[in-house]
């Protein structure tokens, strides 16, 4: 029973104290009653899932937590909940009428090297939206993350915003062979632009042409980086994704969110089933993104019910630390009142301690017949401003708590 | 990837569609509300843990979810939550004067035989109230759960409330060794007294014994059976414990909820840390207890920080079988207004949808340019109400969706 783990915690797991469990609970309430708002609907999945619905071919499989069921199933903890709202829509809610609206608040685990912001555990809030390619659909998802991350607290976020299909049209226009694409997707998740400049050097018909592909794809910035984009991309893939950034641009002018987006050609994300949209959200105080998303048209017919899709998911550890490094620790929920009582009105101080609840404070109450001595230095230790005291003749008596 | 597990679910876990996923967020919300109001707060803990910080001697492990990290230390998905919290407050928590209040919101596994109800993945809502022995601390803890179940709804539950002392009390007059105290213990669970009966006939000195053993074992009431109780216990641990409930009784009384309070002196709860008073809250609408508790003083101790506490959890997949039992299925979450526009009015009609949303209606809105035909039958399909349509004309028009 003493091993040296016993009372230890694994890595890359970690207990919520109460100051921040608050904090949390409170992000997780705003963004239920937000995207409820804009007509969201939740679904729950369970933890963990066979295997054959979490995996897939470009899916690091070691980064799961796997463990065999009792009948020999593999399975696995889930690490995202894109693939299970999917399966879920393909297999329970093929009768409903699109456009879906869904939202999660979820663990999802992943097994990463453990460091601040990145644990093996954390809470995701996340929307998809389900039945709709248009670029307007995309840019309700980033307006709606846009709104959340301002209501968190985080005034200073940026997010970049891709489209995958900048990457594969410069796959196709330089013929790359599927390791160099492969090798070229993980240069830009580095941002390792001399990597990416060799390997168009060494695929591009002319000097010229690796140029213009470099040139492209580390265009970043505002909408006027759209217009040089055009000039520089060829027919194909590359431009129907510039135009296409284009229109989901205007959308999130009309949305009025437009200077927290910062265009970004070069953005990969790492997850293979995103087919168009892709983006990220970044905060000054955080040196990884705090949300993700895009748009992903094939995932759903991968369980049997093709249907466009886009969506987001917000790390909401990574907002904690975020705000924690903006804004200092949480405080911890105050208990504003602590009722105590004289042998024989336990039953008159219960009574007044429920109407104080039911104006909505915070009230706490003796665990026996409390001294009025021990219900001050126990209001105290709580943080309680107030003691009410109740005596058997009668009367009560009110104590104000100087703050220690 | 098409193995007959593609596209299902392990047995005993489940996808939570719209309108049931908004019953539990509300059952939670109310949860963190009221023992707020309670001067509880918030800890988190992670979902799996080195089996050494789950297991004990009597805990079933074959009830685990187990699983390898990859350092080769067997870890386990988290049975219920007292556990994990005491190792929280033991390791992380020292420093604070108690007593603690603590509550948490968190999913648990068990590999049950599943059936609706026991599910092997389910949400517990529950609180412990640490560092007072008091009868009146197990009152309050009571009457929370008490007032809890009242909020969510169910009507007519009630609280069984029992004593292991009695238990202790009988094994110990009647001297009865270890593996026929195990008999004992599970016959009463299984509400087997004709087996109670046995093994008091075959152990008891006298058959008067016997027969005063089982009539204070059985005794199941209001507080007149405490005074029966008293007759029939010798003194000792049983005696005690008909004390010890008599004061709790008394406190109930003093929260005015003895009308959901049923005394059953034979009541023993499976985990085998509990050490005084224990307790189960039933619902006509459902075979399983819907929440259970009781105190247990030695618990902490196991984490080298010796403190007494007393607490309970709710089973809120429980609560939602039963409310769905009793109130028919849950309604999904209305959609309010439908927003749409002719094209150039997009940004017009998404000022007008932030409004509506600010007034607290939830707005669904366009994806794309919907014509007012269009925009009527995605409301219809969406239950929305009323459609709000814009013109580039700079007019709008208001559309009364008639419920189909």
């Amino acid at each position: 029973m003493t091993s040296s783990r016993f009372g230890r915690l694994a890595p890359g797991v970690r207990d919520v104290l109460p100051a921040e469990a608050h904090r949390m609970r409170e992000l997780k309430e705003r963004f239920s009653r937000l995207v409820e708002g804009w007509g969201y609907k939740e679904v729950v999945t369970p933890t963990f899932e066979y295997i054959e619905n979490l995996a897939s071919e470009e899916i690091q499989e070691d980064k799961f937590f796997k463990f065999l069921d009792r009948q020999g199933h593999l399975m696995a903890l889930r690490p995202d909940m894109t693939r299970p709202i999917a399966r879920l829509v393909a297999t329970r809610m093929k009768g409903i009428t699109p456009p879906l609206r869904l939202f999660y608040l979820a663990n999802v685990f992943n097994y990463e090297q453990p460091q601040v912001g990145r644990q093996r555990e954390f809470c995701q809030a996340g929307v998809e939206l389900m039945g709709t390619s248009s670029p307007e659909a995309d840019a309700e998802v980033v307006a709606l993350v846009t709104e959340y991350l301002m209501q968190t607290g985080l005034g200073d976020f940026q997010i970049s915003i891709g489209h995958v299909g900048i990457f594969h049209g410069l796959v196709k226009q330089l013929g790359l062979p599927k390791e160099v694409a492969q090798n070229l997707k993980e240069a830009l998740g580095n941002k390792d632009f001399v990597k990416v400049e060799e390997i168009f050097a060494s695929h591009a018909a002319t000097p010229e042409e690796a140029r213009r592909a470099l040139d492209l794809i580390e265009l970043r910035g505002g909408p006027e980086v759209l217009d040089r984009a055009t000039e520089l991309a060829q027919e194909g893939p590359a431009s129907d994704a510039i135009g296409n950034l284009r229109q989901l641009y205007q959308g999130l002018v009309c949305y009025g969110v437009e200077r927290y987006i910062t265009l970004d050609l070069g953005l990969l994300r790492g997850l293979d089933y995103y087919t168009g949209l892709v983006f990220e959200g970044y905060t000054v105080a955080m040196g990884f993104p705090i949300c993700g998303g895009g748009r992903y048209n094939q995932l759903l017919a991968h369980f049997g019910y093709p249907m466009p899709a886009t969506g987001f998911a917000v790390n909401l550890e990574r907002v904690l630390v975020a705000l924690e490094r903006l804004q200092g620790p949480p405080g911890e929920p105050v208990t504003d009142v602590l009722v105590a009582w004289e042998s024989k009105s336990m039953a008159r101080a219960l009574r007044a301690a429920r109407e104080l609840r039911n104006q909505g404070l915070k009230v706490a109450t003796a665990l026996f017949e409390y001294s009025p001595a021990r219900s001050k230095s126990e209001a105290r230790s709580l943080g309680a401003s107030r003691v009410i005291y109740f005596y058997d003749n009668g009367t009560s008596e009110e104590f104000v708590i100087a703050k220690s």
